[in-house]
């Protein structure tokens, strides 16, 4: 198996991609991809999938493609999936309720086990199957739990705080979906959700289309 | 100008990120950005931001970089951003909800104007500042509003007829959050938001960490 030390980030940010191919391929039954049907499921060039794939180790054949359990378990394995995951969420309103009853979350085995506010309204209330825990506990409760994942849904004005407050309880991940830039030591892992990015994309495809469709038809430029 | 009908679809997946760090430049003062500048900040390659960006025209300046406000302006324009887009929302829970008043949303000026439910308890009730709809009533409301832009935040169980409403009501563009691809004429242009795809990043993260933290240290394969 090839180091794995130096795998680029665009790369492992591709992973989740071609996770989510692969399991789509194993429910419609199929038992091998070629890397050119990972391109046309994915828009990634099959020249770019097969680069990536090959730090993880030779899974391809010629002729017949990538079996798709095998590059499956593979990845799953690579990327931590092949084991429940629980996550601590902290800020109890409509987007933490949202994100602990989540479907998606437990299809990859992550797993909500606790979820923070500081808002005695909240605080004792149940959310789905869980009651909603004082902030102020977190690092006692966490000694014995060990929750490494946080997932902050709170306003950004709270965000740092409750990094911060995070980081001392012991986790070691944080997703991040308040608007705002968190500061944390190196050792932490941050991922920011921004839910307007692929908004983005769409106005730019609208746009595009405005566009083309557009008479007079358009000359290329001298 | 070159002509923009042949730009990748990852380079256009790229272009929120730019505009991103553009706008967190222009907060800090910065009046140029190089592309060295922009691969620290986002990770891509100086040679990749390079080449993405000249499908747009020539914005950089040897020697000084980029000018932020040019550059942050004609991606704006480019990308469809420099007008306000209305969106409505479909589902009323507590997703719809969160996105309902998610502040991210008005600072790239999509603003949601409507939100539709079919749950006969939330119809007539406010969330914010609108009132919930009925989604029966939408392809008669939206000849007169006329929005483009659909959000599913519904269970997957229910996304496909809600986008097949929402397109015959005139949308041409739908963000969808529930874990479910739809079927929709290729006219119509669809994004997924997955949003355990950044949790895949940050147990991926983890597991590295685990690896590289474990002794003994890992000899190269011969």
């Amino acid at each position: 198996m090839p180091d794995q030390g130096d795998v680029p980030q665009p790369t492992i940010n591709r992973l989740p991609v071609y996770l989510r191919i692969l399991k789509a391929a194993a429910r419609e039954g199929l038992e091998t991809l070629s890397s050119s049907d990972m391109e046309r499921r994915t828009g990634i060039s099959s020249d770019q999938i097969r680069k990536d794939l090959s730090y993880f180790g030779e899974f391809g054949k010629p002729g017949t493609g990538y079996s798709v359990a095998t590059l499956l378990g593979r990845l799953m394995n690579i990327m931590g999936l092949d084991r429940e995951q629980p996550a601590m969420i902290v800020g109890a309103g409509n987007l933490g309720a949202a994100l602990t009853g989540y479907p998606g979350f437990a299809e990859w085995k992550f797993r909500v086990a606790a979820v923070y506010d500081n808002n005695w309204s909240k605080i004792g209330r149940r959310l789905w199957d869980l009651e909603i825990w004082d902030i102020q506990g977190m690092a006692q409760r966490n000694r014995k739990m060990g929750i490494e994942i946080g997932i902050i849904a709170t306003p950004a004005e709270a965000a740092q705080a409750v990094a911060d407050t995070m980081i001392k309880a012991g986790v070691r991940s944080i997703l991040n979906f308040a608007p705002i830039r968190l500061e944390v030591p190196a050792r932490i892992a941050v991922r920011n959700v921004d839910m307007t990015l692929e908004l983005h994309v769409l106005s730019y495809r609208r746009k595009e289309k405005d566009r083309t469709a557009q008479p007079p038809k358009r000359t290329k430029p001298q």
